[in-house]
């Protein structure tokens, strides 16, 4: 998707939200949060959804999701001690993979500070492959819940 | 000071709170949050407390503090995707250093998690050496609210 | 660039490398290391370079780089402890900008576990906002001897 | 033991070494490498130390290490892109706990930059308690090989 049209987006094109506070060892000699931080925050934003409506259990549920694409284009810095708003999106549901969106808000401003993608394959706990089946129902039907409206047509890696 | 009254630790026994959400990446492979872990939650809820209540500016304050010495106390787990109280007090306060304590308690939870100590050295950013007169004013005014009453005494590293 | 392509390249592709150790705290729950670590080391590797080869020097340089776009695809898993190469190149070369490319190798084995790639765009440190000449001679130096044949009409951001 | 004491320490008084090389996200925005991080380091450490020398198989060993006491104290400063060399010796070795210590050393330089402790309790993986007959044997006898002579009588938590 182009950039341009990524860095307009608002709140209110997302499903799911949590708010995260930064940490001092967010922030690197530039005094500015680390690029590699905002995807430890995609995945806490994540998993905390597959967890609390999918019901994902990742001690000892049968599938699991591996993480083999992501991106992000960070448009503001952002700094420790803000705290952030971390919104989420499906953009595209396979049968064993999800496209998760995530915008990055800092609170009291209404413009993005970062979007990031990443996709999810779930597979069999056993094998480390996916199932002959895709991904288990609660997880779709969770996932589904999230979905923005008509992306699959647009939504590409 | 002795394992066995630190392990009774209240939330009423501290000065100052911040909560913290825990993120996916903190649980190591025993599905647990990485012991180390617990020290960036210490850094940040000292120094959002040194930023917003004792002027701190990190980069540009003409003294900064440095982490001569750090402990802590392990009691029980925490895990992702758990909502911890951080709890805060400064047990001792010298000329140019402090001795912070910090509690860890799981939302909901009476109980603490963990108890853990660290000293600042406040030194000048210039020489990285404490100076003549110490701290700045506006930071020991800060850290003495926050002092628990009758550690001089007691405190021990 | 297609995934099938990036999916087969092998340590001649690039041009600098350094080997670092996998740490107990990169692998996550699924006892593999987490899709954000990858990104700490592709910082340390090119920052590495840049202080190395191209003057850098990150408290004081007049001009900093900071990082509007990252990516990753994920071939294959690592584990702590495993050693792993990490190999640079740049893809493309700008005004200003500079496209890396970076192949993560697990020693002993042949075949990549993930390529990365992230562009850096230099700031003067006072405005954070690129300067009327581009970056510093030493940088495009540097960056020059690392660039990767034909890159400039292939690479995509 | 006296902070004094432990400054002497030279790379002579350990057992076991390796080599680490410090990453871009390991500076704070002072520009030295964070305090919390040299814990992640004596975790590296240490189980690098059980995996290949005590039989240790993270992901399905019987018994595991619980991490119940940690300390640290900093003598020197350490900044990227630094190469450590980590240094491990045991203090303590009791029938279900161990009581390690590190020394964090920096290449090309004789003086010990941080010195920390940390207490591992082997518990069985099912009950999270230690069991009736302590550690296994293979760890005792691998960690038996890195003990420091003398130190059951003088070590100290």
């Amino acid at each position: 998707m182009a950039q341009a049209e990524l860095k307009k987006r608002l709140r209110s094109d997302y499903k799911f939200f949590l708010e995260y506070r930064t940490r001092w060892s967010d922030n690197d000699m530039y005094d500015h949060m680390n690029n590699s931080i905002y995807y430890f925050l995609f995945d806490s934003l994540v998993n905390s959804y597959l967890i609390q409506h999918c019901s994902l259990h990742p001690p000892t549920s049968s599938q699991v999701g591996l993480v083999v694409y992501s991106h992000c284009n960070y448009f503001a810095p952002l700094a420790f001690p803000a705290v952030v708003d971390l919104a989420l999106r499906v953009n595209k549901l396979g049968r064993s993979s999800v496209t998760y969106e995530i915008g990055v808000f800092e609170q009291g401003r209404e413009e993005v500070c970062a979007v990031g993608q990443f996709v999810h394959v779930f597979v069999e706990r056993q094998t480390m492959k996916p199932g002959a089946k895709g991904m288990g129902e609660s997880m779709r039907e969770g996932l589904e819940r999230i979905k923005a409206a008509g992306e699959d047509d647009k939504a590409k890696l």
